[in-house]
């Protein structure tokens, strides 16, 4: 397939409005869509929250008659089925719509190519791929949800170069910088749930919530953002209230093994699962989260937690905030391993990206390709 | 002061002369000089190595008659003294230049301005400050001997990206990959002194030489280029022969509170110096090295003689590969520092410089601006 300037034009200007959805469009994928006739955008849309329409049909109604015989550039195959609206192939088809560009098959395995055929099968020109790589990176966790069942999982970690989290005493704030720590709530706001460990609610009880007034002045926040499901890892359900997580009323999800003996505002749910090697089997937390479908999760946890989910190949992408410090060999650590005995078996990443965060570093690892 | 574009042309082309020395003028710094007549090169020189003539010396040469009432562009302001060659600033007068830019004043207390004042008195024009910075940063260490009695201090380490050395038991071969591993060896060709510990010794019996076969390949090596004094921290006088440290025949300094009770071959030094707290003492060291001329050090430890470094607040640079691994807490740390109380008391650094060699990443942190 060999795309023209202007195909590529439209379609990242496609991707740009997609990128207006990705706050506030979960447990959807978030999805632009751009309609243009004789080179002249004539309609443009984006998905903006779960339950109200999809790009395509904001596109459709902007351009009315003028979408007869256009193109339509979508970031994602138009659905091919019936969910809280009907399918958006359908749309396009009524319109008269001549030419379909998609930038990628949807992972849905409810659509899965099946968008596109029914375009095709109408008399539509179809054709996908087009920028395929940006369009992947927009909905990652939706991608990995569909695609493997369980959501993208994000460890984020923050130490001091030598790899400290506190001193020997425990103290440990601040490691990283005030915008190191707006990267943070950028993060979070990014994210369908946080995950921490009952350890680190019972130590230093965190909110663990978005706060707007501490966002990057740089991002506009829609309307339509929600807070991230906050969950809390906590087997042997050591946790009671008063907590500063529990009081703000937005849903918490503490998981555990056992039953709590105590009562929890009506935004708490508990949810029970089952142990592993006496605790809490993480595969089993990822897989619930999925059902519950949340795309993407970060992991805000102390060196045994982080250490588990990196330990059971349950992430996707390591956060490491690295402040200019020193701490020593007698701070604590930043993520707990079994122990290894030779170096063949410790686990080795790539450097996706590494970047200035005011006074810091922010790396992002990934597996490294074999 | 202001510069023209010629100006700074020509000053450029003196830095990148001078820069052509970097590895082999020690304990000299490393110079470069432009000789320019009516917007014309005439000549070019940089000091190629300690005993040889003065870039200036060079550059006149190659000028001849044309440096009458020529510009002069030199890194560093010429000297006014007889060393082991006649002061340039005579030369310079001699020859009957007409104007002399110098990017910077020489630090050395010999002559600290006496050079610019002779050619000012012989009534050349004279300038001083072009491109001061990029000149500061071709010998920071003869700068620093000059003006603070000490060498320059490179601290290097290399560990995980969670800040470990070794497993548990010991392993670390090898946390990084073998670029950075050449680049290690193009950090020992721009030293004067590599300092390591008797610890490292005993355990890794390493060499500790600049091997040129290792040396990135773009890295072109001059004929003049010289093995770094190899210095060892032995407080208790441990090492004894043999090992490949000094079967390599190539000076090696063994820093002791105690004597030697063995002999060993002609190109090992021995220094016995004062202890304090019961270890050998490291300011006595660093003063020795200065008083044997050395501009430069680069200390290639582990963690606790590192930390002691750090700690007395003996070093300008450290240098941090990051292999991007994990190794856990049970790994052995990078650096020891005495135990913290409180994080206002931990040492603050600035990232001077971040980037990647090969799979790893190279930090340079430097003392945080106050």
């Amino acid at each position: 397939m060999s795309w023209s300037q202007d195909d590529f034009q439209h379609m990242r200007r496609a991707i740009e409005l997609a990128r207006r959805g990705r706050f506030s469009t979960r447990p959807n994928p978030a999805v632009g869509c751009v309609i243009v006739r004789d080179g002249r955008v004539v309609g443009e849309g984006f998905h903006p929250k779960a339950g109200e329409p999809h790009a395509e049909v904001f596109a459709l109604r902007a351009a009315g008659e003028l979408a007869r015989g256009a193109t339509a550039y979508v970031t994602l195959e138009p659905c091919s089925h019936y969910g809280r609206t009907p399918p958006c192939a359908e749309a396009l088809i009524r319109a008269g719509v001549g030419r379909v560009v998609a930038a990628m098959v949807d992972p849905n395995p409810q659509v899965a190519g099946r968008g596109l055929s029914m375009l095709r099968e109408a008399g539509i020109e179809v054709a996908s791929g087009l920028l395929e790589g940006d369009a992947l990176a927009i909905n990652p966790g939706f991608i990995k949800r569909m695609s493997e069942g369980r959501p993208f999982i994000r460890i984020k970690l923050a130490a001091s170069v030598d790899g400290r989290t506190a001193l020997a005493n425990g103290h440990s704030k601040w490691i990283t910088g005030p915008q190191a720590r707006q990267d943070v709530q950028r993060m979070r706001l990014a994210h369908g749930a946080i995950i921490t460990g009952a350890d680190s609610v019972l130590a230093d009880d965190p909110a663990m919530n978005v706060r707007p007034e501490q966002l990057p002045a740089s991002l506009t926040l829609p309307d339509t953002w929600s807070q991230p499901l906050r969950v809390v890892v906590d087997g042997r359900a050591r946790l009671a209230p008063p907590l500063r997580l529990t009081a703000i009323e937005s849903p918490v999800l503490l998981a555990s093994t056992r039953a709590y003996g105590c009562d929890w505002p009506d935004w708490v749910e508990s949810w029970q699962g089952p142990s592993r090697c006496d605790k809490l089997d993480l595969h089993a937390l990822v897989a619930e989260l999925a059902e519950r479908q949340i795309n993407t999760v970060m992991v805000e946890a102390g060196a045994s937690l982080a250490g588990a989910f990196l330990s059971a190949g349950l992430w996707d992408e390591l956060i490491l905030y690295q402040a200019p410090k020193m701490m020593g060999s007698d701070g604590r650590g930043v993520v707990n391993l079994p122990e290894l005995a030779e170096m063949t078996q410790v686990p080795e990443f790539q450097f996706k990206d590494v970047r200035r965060v005011g006074a810091d570093l922010r790396l992002t690892l990934v597996r490294a390709e074999s």
